[in-house]
């Protein structure tokens, strides 16, 4: 079985839009998929790179774009008032949580992204993290303490570290095996990829 | 009828995998496009990018990326040796011939596009671009003098100041009308555009 891995950042709109096919993307092919939170501030600073939004020109075609793909998918969408955001809550919680629970992880991690994405609900705050993962039914102090622990911050900084090595550059990033695919755009070809083995 | 402008670089890779699908997607809707040239040098000026290649991190991905996604459409294609290079001559000689035979141009858009990235063939220099256009027909000693016409120069440039102001910021870009789509890999969402009348 060729192992998926789906590299995001939870402020990312096309990373948002890929976590809601991914997953049934693979299972079409027997497939599953490890889902990789990094932070794509640590990648900018090596590429370069600013949030589309934020870019001259290319951030009202962006804005455009976010909510015309979201459309087509049939997907909740709105630019949060607070775009981007800082998601080192969220990721932590989500690695935290994968550690104890695969499922649960990605579960939470589909909560953290439609409360940004569908609901435009500040996602950047420990305490909104912890909120929003308690409506799921986890130990609420149990993820404050971790999200302060300095091996789970270690845990984030060494996934983004390697997410780097790896060469991700932007979010969404999918490998199947070692064939990297970045964008939304590109899961049509992830799949196509996993039917044929390669073209 | 919807009218369809597409907009590319002469040294786009992903303009060049466009050129092959774009007339063909539009007939299919009954529709005709109307190609045009621009210099993406002036556009990376506003926008601050950089060629792909030259990226940090996203130059390896571009390479592999354009070549998979030609073999995907079964697209001839080379990295040239030279990358990028100067689209001048061959952006004037587009709409130089394009004022005196809208077809003849188009297929010498081709003929570049082909030279360049399915034969390797720096386009840039202005004798080759002439030869180029030498083996359609076209009138050798007309294109030349043309091609160093201060009209000529200023139509090109008027072109691509008419492109930023629309908000082209990359190559291909395509209008439907006037919806904006970047990018060869959109082209579905063209068809779908033209197809739907939006959603």
């Amino acid at each position: 079985m060729t192992p998926i891995d789906f590299y995001f950042d939870f402020s990312s709109p096309y990373g948002y839009l890929a976590s809601l096919r991914i997953d049934a993307l693979a299972a079409a092919h027997g497939a599953s998929v490890t889902w990789r939170p990094f932070l794509l501030g640590a990648v900018f600073r090596i590429t370069g790179q600013s949030p589309l939004t934020e870019q001259p020109m290319r951030g009202d075609y962006a804005r455009r774009d976010f909510a015309r793909s979201a459309r087509l998918m049939g997907a909740p969408f709105t630019l949060p008032a607070r775009f981007p955001v800082a998601t080192q809550a969220a990721a932590r919680a989500f690695y935290w949580l994968a550690e104890r629970d695969a499922i649960a992880a990605k579960r939470l991690a589909r909560a953290l992204y439609h409360a940004y994405f569908a609901e435009g609900r500040d996602i950047s705050p420990a305490e909104t993290v912890v909120a929003i993962a308690k409506d799921q039914g986890i130990d609420a102090a149990a993820l404050t303490a971790a999200l302060g622990d300095p091996a789970v911050k270690q845990r984030l900084k060494a996934e983004t570290e390697a997410a780097i090595q790896r060469g991700v550059f932007g979010s969404p990033f999918v490998f199947v095996g070692d064939e990297p695919f970045w964008g939304a755009d590109r899961l049509d070809q992830v799949a196509r990829w996993l039917t044929t083995g390669g073209w």
